[in-house]
């Protein structure tokens, strides 16, 4: 299997034009909104959703290009493994994001803490269960005392290629 | 963007050889341990993630085929709406695990609360990050006062085509 294809089921609208100023993962997007069109042919699939006060938005980085095995991530300042980052350029370029639901209205679902950049091609929705992705008992390594200072940056133009 | 292209950057390993019989959602697989196998091509994107205690796989769920809008979950008896479940037949077959990082060896992860099949291509690594990924105040929907049965029921050949 060397190849996998995927089709967007839907995009993302958000107030961010462009990947830079855009807000460091959800938690510093608070009382950011968006919206998610889910595409005609997949809304069948929505039943059901509006019970759960958040979901997992997994999406395509439409506007990454190419990557680097060692990055400097928007919280730090020295170089650091990819995959030990959430940074954007990636062999494949796959966001997730945590939002809050706040309501569905068709196939429109109203997110907030979005941290996402408007037009981006939404690949899958899964509901956010705690049983099943909360953890406890965390270490975070170099992010450690770092996650927590998302709210005082925005992205910049680091990984723009 | 009609089409999204990914390649796998390496292989998970686990007990599981089949989709029946699988823990559901890592939660219920405590214990249970595996290893992923990055590529060669990949590996050096793997500094810093031994400090990490948690890591959420991006993988392929390659042996799902097709999709259905409306399912019977695992854990239900009633059709729900796809994207308010975490079943593996979906149109962009991409399965999210967090799961324990025990060590790391040269590009082999040690892995430990495998719910993820024998062989199943992996898409990407990132490290778990409370601040990122946790949320409280939830509200799960259907699954309320069910997801908490996951220890007690493992995966069967619904979902197989």
């Amino acid at each position: 299997m060397d190849q996998i294809h995927y089709r967007p089921i839907g995009v993302v609208h958000s107030p961010y034009k462009d990947t830079t100023g855009v807000p460091i993962q959800p938690r510093a997007a608070q009382g950011i909104k968006g919206t998610v069109e889910v595409f005609d042919d997949f809304r069948e699939g929505l039943a059901d959703l509006d019970g759960f006060s958040h979901i997992i938005l997994v999406y395509h980085l439409h506007l990454s290009q190419g990557y680097a095995l060692q990055v400097i991530p928007f919280l730090d300042n020295q170089l650091r493994g990819l995959f030990a980052t959430r940074a954007p350029r990636r062999p494949n370029p796959i966001g997730l994001s945590v939002v809050a639901l706040d309501r569905i209205e068709g196939s429109i679902l109203h997110i907030e803490g979005v941290d996402i950049v408007d037009g981006t091609p939404l690949l899958d929705i899964k509901p956010y269960v705690p049983e099943f992705d909360r953890k406890i008992d965390i270490r975070t390594g170099w992010l450690t005392d770092k996650s927590r200072h998302t709210k005082d940056r925005l992205s910049d133009d680091r990984f723009r290629k």
